[in-house]
């Protein structure tokens, strides 16, 4: 990772994507007893193919700023948690009403709408009590600890992906604007990417000055993420991608394209992630993968 | 509270539930710009009359160790949050499906079925949010705030309340058995009602046998408090409970009554209070509050 020249981002996902992977399966028993289906149904999603974007950003703003990938490993995983509770809830027939995720039909299709509402809000519990066990708080000291709490209870909830998620839901079909786009975007998506980079760096002990800078990427590259994805529903191969295109267009979606089209849209988030990797500059190599991720957010096919 | 003999459990009740109110309100901002439908929607159901009884116990389960109501009021009033995301959950269509709560129409009755979803992940995620701000973290020490997260985060999650309500739904209709009772009602209530008296108890840096004991009071409380419930359903007045008398049999909920019949569960409810009394001789006249509230629990009318 020192040598920057000879980085390989192939193979720096593939290493902490197995660790995540490892991780996760550690924490969660085999389904049995009297809650084996809620158990089976947070796993099948949990372990549905996800890329570990957010799990893998909050290891690499921890390395970034010289800490060390065992100390944050709980809270990258809870990361995961929380988005993965996102995406079954997301997919409700009361929500997106969503048949397929990442290929597979999506978890109320396979479990019942009962038992996916309720593998989100274990999931989305279990994500704290991830992050808050006695083994990391012997780990990293308990001030940041509860600091990178909240910092990421803030991003899911109603001032984050929460919040992002009624705009979403409410601007459906609705004439399209800037100004709301934006405010959902960096809210469903992009404040949950923050808080996993900033997370990172908190827990490492980093200044303040280095937090604000990786708070910025984490900003920047967020927003590009989203907007990436606005791009690969109209751009992208369904099969690749494991759910069909056009579908934010069939649901009268507000994005990025729709509001400013797609030149603008891909201008845009070229700049964001040219400005995200500024942000970085003071960090040498040791933020080498953050700036091949901030990269691979928009040339990626899924 | 000193007084023993003095001790009037109406007004403490009040009392506290003014502080508690008054601390929810404060801590929520008014609804408006592009999320004011789902402030309005989780403020809807916070404020539609509910007990406040979590939060109580756990300001009278950390006054009975000699803490200070300050030092708990927000991880208290956090239990309220995650109380009422449960019961916004519970009554969506596609899980108990009411229409009712408290005299009031349900949450999904008056803002939708997607908002309500949404306005629930919200309290749910707010709740940790509230319990990890700079302030508390300035108060209490973060040691003992984690293990409080950790607690409440095990009471709340898949082999907590998540859980019961899983076995909940998955019992109907099922033949009675004592045991998945007993598990049900142990974790669909008792887990957080446990949680809330012994997270006062751990803030206010209680040695480990009087956490203990505290737990140990928390766990019959809260079975019995199920048990009460149950009760209430057949023998309860509909007016006074704000719902429906009956609805448990109606749906083939497993209920104490169900599987052991009137008699027996009342029996065991009383017992169960007595024990829970008995925890708390060690604590004196500053347990008073936790052993009427013990009594209330059994002896309520809604």
């Amino acid at each position: 990772m020192a040598d920057e020249g000879r980085f390989d981002l192939k193979a720096y996902l593939s290493d902490k994507r197995t660790v995540v992977d490892g991780a996760l399966r550690a924490w969660f028993p085999e389904p049995e007893g009297l809650v084996s289906d809620l158990i089976a149904a947070m796993k099948y999603s949990l372990f549905a193919g996800g890329k570990r974007l957010r799990p893998i950003l909050c290891i690499a703003g921890c390395e970034a700023v010289g800490g060390t990938q065992e100390d944050v490993i709980a809270v990258a995983c809870s990361l995961e948690l929380i988005h993965t509770y996102s995406l079954i809830h997301d997919d409700l027939p009361l929500m997106d009403d969503d048949d397929f995720r990442r290929g597979k039909p999506t978890n109320h299709k396979v479990f019942g709408d009962a038992i996916a509402l309720l593998a989100g809000d274990g999931l989305l519990t279990e994500a704290f009590r991830m992050m808050t066990t006695k083994e990391i708080s012997e780990r990293v000291s308990p001030v940041v600890l509860v600091k990178a709490v909240q910092m990421i209870s803030l991003a899911a909830g109603c001032d984050g992906m929460v919040g992002g998620q009624v705009v979403d839901i409410q601007s459906e079909g609705k004439e399209p604007d800037f100004e709301i786009v934006k405010y959902m975007h960096a809210r469903k998506t992009g404040a949950l990417i923050t808080a996993s980079v900033t997370a990172g760096a908190v827990l490492a002990e980093a200044g303040e000055n280095a937090i604000s800078l990786i708070h910025s990427f984490g900003e920047k590259a967020g927003l590009a993420f989203q907007i990436a994805d606005d791009i690969l529903d109209i751009e992208g191969d369904s099969e690749i991608l494991g759910k069909q295109v056009g579908a934010d267009q069939n649901k009268g979606k507000m994005t990025y394209p729709a509001v400013l089209g797609l030149d603008e849209s891909k201008r845009i988030q070229s700049d964001l992630i040219q400005s995200a990797i500024g942000d970085l500059s003071e960090f040498g190599s040791n933020a080498e993968p953050l700036r091949q991720i901030a990269r691979y957010i928009i040339e990626r096919k899924k």
